[in-house]
């Protein structure tokens, strides 16, 4: 059985950190009195934590100082709207802990970016328990810690102009929101049964089946051959199509807009778009 | 005047690391006595240091647990054999930070990375004094804590198979063998009267002026827009022409191969090329 549903990091007022426990069927969200621990072990251990009141939701993940992965194309359906081939093995790339952002925060866009078209992509995410390298398919799920949202910002013009390498483009700071909460591996369906959409200030513009060319049992053990992936590592594992570069008219995102990613029973992951002046 | 000429990171006997300065015209090697410092600002304090021996040669950098930066297509030359355009902007990607490897070392190339054309690439490497964001090309040089030579090892089919992304193909274990010390950039010459070679058992197969189509300044000016850039982040710049690859016939790297890189007046990162089993 698992020892917790879903958990949760945040600030308390003083800014200490935490995390949490919380049923499924109650919604992140700043105000919530909560048991307060300093580690996942910790709480895991069945001590009694300590009361706190939640003052700012954090990124649901244990290590913030190392990098992201993302996985690209990982949908058909994102691959026919790009018109790109299925590709042999999976596209991979790190975004660097500095891309690392809140949910419910505000993501300043950095100059570079909004002049480049800043968009969304919403992305099912997991993390990692356990340091990996070398592991099968059949282990993979037993080294997930559980699942969060995900959106893997992109600066759509670098995509192409850096001799086509995706890192340029997704790597700047606060590109990569996770939250609202990580969910236990047994709660979330990743089957074709699974679902997830994308709201930009309302309007649905990602609504997929989950529709993994490689599935996430396969992508861990290639991600691990020859390579330590280190535990508390976030891999987000592909949009489905419906992003504003495929969209007609093409759209970027603007100040303003309220980007949100829903993974049900994870939740919805929320931003707002600003412009650095 | 700078404080040092260049400077080695190595272990003793018992396995302390230490930095140490090295007149240029000294060799990094096994077996020297130096006096040790625990950090480049101890050593640059004018305090007394410890005499050491040292016992195994390290990659000179000053952080070890933060990924690696790599700049694709930055020589004429390389893209001329690659028959690839000349891209806007620089291609870049991360080596996470296990990729790391010491100067004089063996690199076991793992299975995944043994059947899928393993290759050399040599290239000009700086170390960041600081962190680094939004800096502008006539600031870079004073964030430069030195040059270093690199190998960006790669397995070439995955740079393919991957959707085109390069990070898996160059992500292995020690698939980033830097060394042998750390040269102050007032010594070294990145204008195109500098020079980089790589041997392969003895055989010179890359032979080029630096041939840079981003030059330096530009290049940290334009991976820092946007993005924080931690302090001893090591860079690679790009190699040119020569790589096994565009060989005739095509030539990967085989058990028992020795590869030397050299950039005078850095030296030579020699490692021994070996098959995990």
């Amino acid at each position: 059985m698992a020892p917790w549903d879903s958990l949760i990091r945040f600030a308390a007022a003083d800014g200490t950190e935490y995390w949490a426990a919380l049923p499924l069927e109650t919604v992140p969200a700043v105000g919530l009195t909560v048991q307060g621990y300093s580690t996942i072990d910790e709480l895991e251990s069945g001590s009694a934590g300590a009361a706190v009141t939640v003052s700012k939701l954090l990124a649901p993940v244990p290590a913030t100082d190392i990098p992201i992965i993302c996985i690209g194309l990982n949908y058909r359906n994102h691959a026919n709207e790009a018109s790109l081939p299925i590709p042999a093995t999976p596209p991979m790339w790190y975004k660097p802990a500095a891309s690392l952002a809140e949910p419910e925060s505000t993501i300043e866009l950095p100059l570079q970016a909004q002049k480049s078209f800043p968009d969304f992509e919403g992305e099912l995410t997991l993390v990692l328990r356990d340091t990996i390298k070398n592991i099968q398919p059949s282990e993979a799920a037993s080294h997930i810690l559980g699942y969060t949202v995900g959106n893997d910002l992109t600066a759509r013009f670098f995509q192409r102009s850096c001799g086509g390498q995706y890192t340029y483009a997704k790597g700047f700071d606060r590109f990569a929101p996770l939250g609202p909460r990580l969910v236990h591996p047994s709660l979330v369906d990743t089957s074709a049964n699974g679902r997830i959409t994308t709201k930009v200030n309302g309007r649905v513009v990602q609504n997929s089946p989950f529709d993994f060319i490689f599935p996430i049992d396969e992508l861990l053990s290639f991600l691990s051959q020859g390579t330590t992936i280190p535990a508390g590592t976030a891999i987000l594992t592909g949009t489905p199509a419906g992003v504003g570069w495929f969209q007609d008219p093409k759209t970027q995102l603007q100040e303003g807009d309220v980007v949100e990613v829903e993974v049900k029973p994870i939740g919805v992951l929320r931003n707002t778009i600003a412009y650095e002046k």
